[in-house]
């Protein structure tokens, strides 16, 4: 595990952020060689299948030309969820390392736990809890500021009713 | 649940059969409306992440020009993995009808039940085993073709060697 592929992930969670994306962030690395760096694009593709990790995964594969990515590890801000945790496991990564912990989604130790449980074909590495506060603080930020929002614009419009 | 529209998935499985793929096919369906079909698509895409329900998926949302897709119904001929049940549960898919199941990776009830468990944030209607020994044979064809081709190819090198 190396604290600057994890720093880069969190800038590009930063950056999804201000473009008013939840901000998760993606880097994946192969022998010290950055593969691709990718935030959710969730709301920008319209599509719920453009979280950081798959677009990290799937811009590395075209790089590497093989969707065999055993050499590969992953550095993601957020815990990944059952269809990205399924992606990571479907493209072999050799390790996963993610920041903050995810009650809801999580399917690496948080609601599933699909390496660890060893029910499906693929061991590897998984170090969780990485800069877990900073990572956790980027997505607890971001809500507090979309209810934020979300209350100004009834107040607005109570007060135009009024 | 509408025959004619697994009618479809089996056919996109049959040609990538054909295009040397693991033979699955996928169709999104919103009001009577085919909104893509799709094939696995791994080794022509060098990509794991290429899985037919995905690229169904992914090519619907382009479609609907949205990532939310509650009233759309996928039809594909094999249990989803852990990767595409979550890509369906993210997308709020309103049901999914599959053909074979899968002891090795199926995420809707075989290995896991993702949606069933109740775990994650989801609800949707789920049923399996449609035309399942047709959709299963489909699978077990093109595997004993491939060991078929394996032996072939170990012989052929023996006799070179003699």
């Amino acid at each position: 595990m190396e604290q600057k592929y994890m720093e880069l992930a969190i800038r590009a969670a930063e950056e999804a952020a201000q473009a008013d994306e939840v901000p998760v962030g993606a880097v994946l690395v192969r022998d010290g060689e950055v593969l691709s760096i990718a935030a959710n694009r969730k709301e920008r593709d319209n599509c719920a299948l453009s979280h950081a990790e798959m677009l990290a995964i799937g811009e590395g594969c075209r790089k590497v030309g093989n969707w065999y990515l055993d050499d590969c590890d992953l550095y993601v801000t957020l815990e990944p969820c059952p269809m990205c945790a399924g992606g990571i496991i479907n493209s072999r990564l050799r390790a996963v390392y993610f920041g903050a912990y995810d009650p809801k989604s999580g399917a690496l130790g948080s609601v599933y736990d699909l390496v660890g449980e060893g029910k499906l074909n693929h061991r590897m590495t998984v170090e969780g809890g990485i800069r877990q506060e900073e990572c956790g603080k980027l997505l607890s930020d971001f809500f507090a500021a979309k209810r934020a929002e979300i209350k100004q614009a009834k107040a607005d419009k109570e007060k135009g009713l009024c």
